[in-house]
């Protein structure tokens, strides 16, 4: 299944899509939550009326995640880029929601930096709650798997030794367009080629299987600190390319278009546009 | 007033303290958020049936903020007993809710680690959105101030270069008990005596007139770069004293009570327990 959520009567409501068709998905509060705990309990859900795709506006394809735990230097040529060592344990921060945008809307550039970077990342959609999980169980609690442009703000990002602020600033950040469920996918969605384009030319091309920690490892790692509830994200790391470490470096600029592509899961396409 | 959050079938409905009472808000939706607004907008709540406090369960005075953002190093004696130079930009990260508890609920010291370490901070409850709003119209969005106790796992917080991790640890940290509205302050809660009491002993002992960056600072510095919104928390550092720096250092241990109390504000007063 392809989760999305798209707006009926001022609220976010869960649905699947068919080829050019939303589906709705019938749940109890009709809250998308419910949504991915019905299909984690039943691995199908209920799907009522549809509609044509144009005729709805979809958003995040969960509009509300709980956590959105960002996960940095998890492929190895990356590391490198930034010149950083190959890390024993993950550098982990996390993001808010009004970083996010979802399939299609703009990509700010901030008022005060010329700096936004991309960051094509796999993220992973959790679908039952998890506390202290072994890698061997791990991917039983997951739902899905989605793109996600995990937009930095690289002057602000080492203002301080803390990251968050530049991956944080309104809407420089990108999830969507929908999320794949597990059962769609190889196993731990390894061996999957992820791309960035932007402007139609290729800038980062990776593959899930070069991650240093693979999604079991993570949701291990995590999960020995905090829960994991339905809906949060473990977004996994970016692969090498990244504007900043190149010669010259190449930052996002108003009218550019960048697409973040995972092999099976989507693309997932923002326009560039001035804060 | 001293807002408050208490449970109602199975809900979270604000209320405001009247002593050994809790009087309800009357809002549209019945949420915290909608008593903050009300109160920004008429400077006053409109209050309903009052209950005896010993009959109502309360939780975080704000039940569901949407960003938990944290500032290290914002005192400079903290600064310097952890040996870190004083910053020109301050350190910024998030915390998730689920590393929160309420007054009264037991801080949990994790399964994986005995380095559990305690952090009396002023917490500022934003009450209007604010977004690259100037320093000198920033106390404008505060609603209140609150205590919390940014309680965080030493060795997990040095595992990679971002703290993040070891300040999110389930049932680590603590808000409350109660917001007290910004007119019942100094203006930017300046001067105002704050201190961790660990089993009656005093371990910190500051100044809120001591930070680096003020509150209308903070306030500047973040909504540059992300949209504040009612109900979000800035939690803004912690002074000298904490465990880890301590000769022999001390941590947090089961059976052991933590207290944070700010002057004007109140006490946040939580047990110890083991996960």
């Amino acid at each position: 299944m392809q989760l999305v959520s798209f707006l009926d009567d001022g609220r976010w409501r869960p649905g699947a899509l068919r080829g050019n068709f939303v589906a709705e998905i019938e749940t109890g509060g009709g809250e998308t939550v419910e949504a991915i705990q019905a299909f984690m309990h039943d691995g199908r859900v209920r799907e009522g009326r549809t509609r044509p795709i144009s005729d709805v506006t979809l958003g995040l394809p969960v509009p509300n995640p709980g956590k959105i735990i960002c996960i940095g230097l998890n492929y190895r040529e990356h590391a490198r880029e930034g010149g950083n060592p190959i890390p024993d344990y993950p550098a982990i921060f996390l993001r808010a929601l009004t970083s996010l945008i979802p399939h299609g809307m703009p990509l700010l550039v901030p008022e005060v930096s010329t700096q936004l970077d991309f960051e094509a990342e796999l993220a992973v959609v959790i679908g039952a709650r998890a506390r202290r999980v072994a890698e061997r169980d791990a991917l039983g609690c997951v739902f899905g798997y989605s793109c996600f442009n995990d937009g930095s703000v690289r002057d602000f990002q080492r203002k301080s030794s803390q990251w968050t602020i530049g991956k944080n600033f309104d809407a420089t950040g990108a999830f969507g367009p929908h999320v794949t469920t597990a059962d769609e996918l190889p196993r731990g969605a390894a061996g999957l080629g992820i791309r960035t384009r932007l402007n139609d030319v290729v800038m980062q091309s990776g593959d899930t299987s070069d991650m240093i920690f693979s999604i079991e490892r993570l949701i291990a790692i995590v999960s020995d600190a905090m829960t994991l509830e339905p809906g949060d994200l473990i977004v996994t790391g970016t692969p090498s390319g990244v504007g900043y470490a190149r010669k010259p470096p190449v930052f996002l600029k108003p009218g550019d278009v960048c697409a973040i592509e995972i092999d099976g899961i989507g693309v997932l396409r923002n326009p560039i546009a001035q804060s």
